[in-house]
């Protein structure tokens, strides 16, 4: 396929993804296929010889389709959201032709000076405290993980490095093994199941903490693990606090348990892969409140904030955390600024060494929704539609409802009055308030 | 953006796209940018309002272009190729239109089922024994991984969970890290920087393996160290071999380390990451003889097979040798097949929990060039070519040479024959040959 074939191509590839995502209603959500399902369909071995995209594309429909479960279905409900939005569709469209892997600065300065900056942007859009980001040269600053899951590995094997590195310098007769045997690591009994697949990766004991009645880590529980634990002779050096659990979006006590590990020297990791695009709007942003206690923190723009996956926001206090605990400096990879101090050499943040340029979905999303789009899109019920609602209600005069002010929020009001009222009576009211409330969607969405 | 300005700027996007990699030979390879280049030339925080498609293309030509260092042109040298075909582009533009996650069957079975298949697909091209494939029910198959580096992790940590297992079987008083100070992994002293990187992040000893003048491992040197570490109470636990190293594609002589791992029930993780999209040429084929002691095999088409990054294949003999190493299982993520045997749930093969829907890459790609295209683009040169060239130098007549056949390869015979020869013949005669060759690659491209 040459470019002139490519830009023809190309144009009906972009048609074909419009129309995926105007006709998704349409389509079922979960696919009726069982398992093996495919490979009859397809032939046991590549061609020798080229077949036509015409052949591929049509079979995209018979082949692919009848098995993809639609995620961004408006009637997907599992798991947790996916972001999806065209103008991140066509950064990651730029991002394949540009094709350069950004491990170090020299592989593409671009690439990794942008990532910086939109994690700067991005973290000022979620008021996190001046010492997580990059500008003025201070010792923190953001990168983009693939997923939560490695940043949470990321950031135990950073603990694990620093905490074995400072037993050492007190005790240098301690073995790193003797050290690993006795490091342990928390997190609530509310927490994502990577982060105990850190601990197994990491080779170190995880614990959970019991949570309270509203699912969340407290005070109390974590002392009484913390004191116990170190009667036993075991060493705590890393925390999980999660603000969004995925079961029930629960969160757990910043404020009570980040003073305990920045007192006990432990690693404070706060995931809010799920929940934290929320912060970006200020009615949201007390639910951060605490995050100054943590070494690293990591949500998902990927989940809720319109920058397709994968692109999972970290962000540390002291880089140097991060990059001691991978540092490996082959001479195939070395650069002439390396040492400068001025760069970032992304290759030392994170797992793998390759790296696509991510940061342009940031860049595109941002700059074509602008803050107050993204925060209209977390809202995006907004008081205008209740207000509505409500006349229509008063309107049709069946029922009858005034409303109130919750701080900022516009809030129907609807308070059991009568002597007369049965349950039937509220049912029916639901009812017919569920029916003008679909319509004033529907207005609002032509 | 709503469906119909995606349509618009979509196709303005293949344009760019189409005219960038058109272009690429005229741009400078390597940018002129100092490190900082980029902070002030951008705004430091997101805009309030949206901004214009216009503006931001714009700011690509601006801002991003010019700390680019561009990777597909003809004149990068640096670090290894990276894959780029525009049958790739419009696999990844469908991918992010689907923008499904597929960490389990029921999150969307195509994903996870072409992904298999298209491993099969790539398994045969390269001859890979029966075992590595999953077709037929057997034991083994393959998985699309981020990176050669996530896939050496992968294939340690299952190797330490495999070893330990084994240990505390035959005693049961052995403690996890009293096995793991034990643990020792090999490779050559010329393999990759993330095999010991691996090392460090897995807390194991990750020793090198002195090459020999044609830098590869050999028995007797890893006999030695074996010899030497068993005497010191070590227990080898895991081998990285490399077919075509980063320094200087060099082989490991695996029909020789290949059974001594066997026999000392060492995991041994073959790592043709460079080299090995050349095996699905049959003439290469032979390169990859030994493989048959492996555990765990990788390479990556994203390097040389023109599936855009990132797409790192990997096998293994035993699926659950992986998926033993990882596998936690909340309800959330559970679903009603997953205990059939039937189905793959690739979250338990890798470090990360989501993941994108790479196979489409792998089955435009395989589709669109087809196999012979694909060993074309291995080989580049053709006989044809070669023959074209004799043909010019015989006719030009400056300089008189025969051919010769070495197999199936149609070569260019230059014999120093004349008593009356100096060196400075052999450079203009030189000087002449590089004139016509360059004609006639001129000509093949027009």
């Amino acid at each position: 396929m040459n470019a002139s074939e490519f830009r023809r191509r190309g144009k009906e590839m972009v048609d074909y993804m419009a129309n995926y995502m105007e006709g998704i209603e349409g389509r079922q959500v979960y696919p009726d296929v069982e398992p093996g399902y495919l490979r009859p369909l397809i032939p046991a071995a590549a061609p020798q010889e080229p077949d036509t995209f015409e052949d591929i594309i049509n079979d995209v429909e018979k082949i692919i389709m009848p098995g993809v479960t639609h995620w961004h279905s408006p009637y997907f409900f599992a798991y947790f959201p996916t972001a999806s939005s065209y103008p991140a569709m066509l950064a990651d469209m730029l991002c394949g032709a540009i094709g350069c892997i950004g491990f170090s600065w020299a592989a593409s300065p671009a690439c990794t000076e942008l990532e910086t900056v939109m994690m700067d942007w991005l973290g000022k859009m979620l008021e996190l405290p001046k010492a997580f980001l990059n500008e003025k040269a201070g010792e923190g600053g953001g990168v983009i993980q693939g997923s939560a899951s490695e940043a949470t590995l990321v950031a135990l094997l950073a603990a694990r490095t620093k905490v074995i590195h400072r037993l050492q310098a007190a005790s240098p007769e301690l073995t790193q093994a003797a050290i690993m045997e006795k490091l342990v690591a928390y997190s609530s009994d509310q927490a994502h199941s990577s982060v105990e697949r850190a601990g197994l990766i990491g080779g170190v004991k995880l614990k959970a903490i019991p949570s309270d009645g509203n699912f969340a880590m407290r005070a109390s529980a974590l002392q009484e693990a913390l004191e116990r634990d170190k009667a036993a002779g075991l060493i705590p050096f890393f925390m999980v606090a999660t603000l969004g659990t995925t079961t029930c979006c629960s969160f757990d006590n910043l404020l009570e348990v980040g003073p305990i590990c920045n007192k006990e020297d432990i690693w404070l990791h706060v995931d809010a892969a799920y929940a934290g695009s929320a912060f970006i709007c200020p009615e949201f942003r007390h639910l951060l409140n605490g995050v100054e206690f943590a070494d690293s923190f990591n949500f998902n723009p990927h989940k809720w904030l319109l920058v397709n996956f994968d692109c999972s926001a970290m962000w540390v206090k002291k880089r140097t955390d991060l990059t001691g605990a991978f540092r490996l400096d082959p001479t195939y990879l070395k650069h002439s600024h390396q040492d400068s101090g001025l760069i970032t050499d992304y290759r030392h943040w994170q797992i793998p060494l390759g790296r696509r340029f991510r940061s342009l979905k940031m860049w595109f999303v941002f700059r074509m929704y602008g803050v107050k789009g993204l925060q209209a899109y977390i809202r995006k019920g907004s008081n205008k539609v209740n207000e509505a609602l409500l006349q229509r209600i008063n309107s049709a005069k069946k029922i009858h409802l005034v409303p109130c002010h919750l701080r900022d929020k516009f809030v129907l009001r609807f308070a059991i009055c009568s002597r007369t009222v049965e349950s039937a009576h509220v049912q029916r009211a639901w009812e017919h308030i569920k029916e003008l409330a679909a319509d004033v969607l529907r207005a609002e969405r032509e």
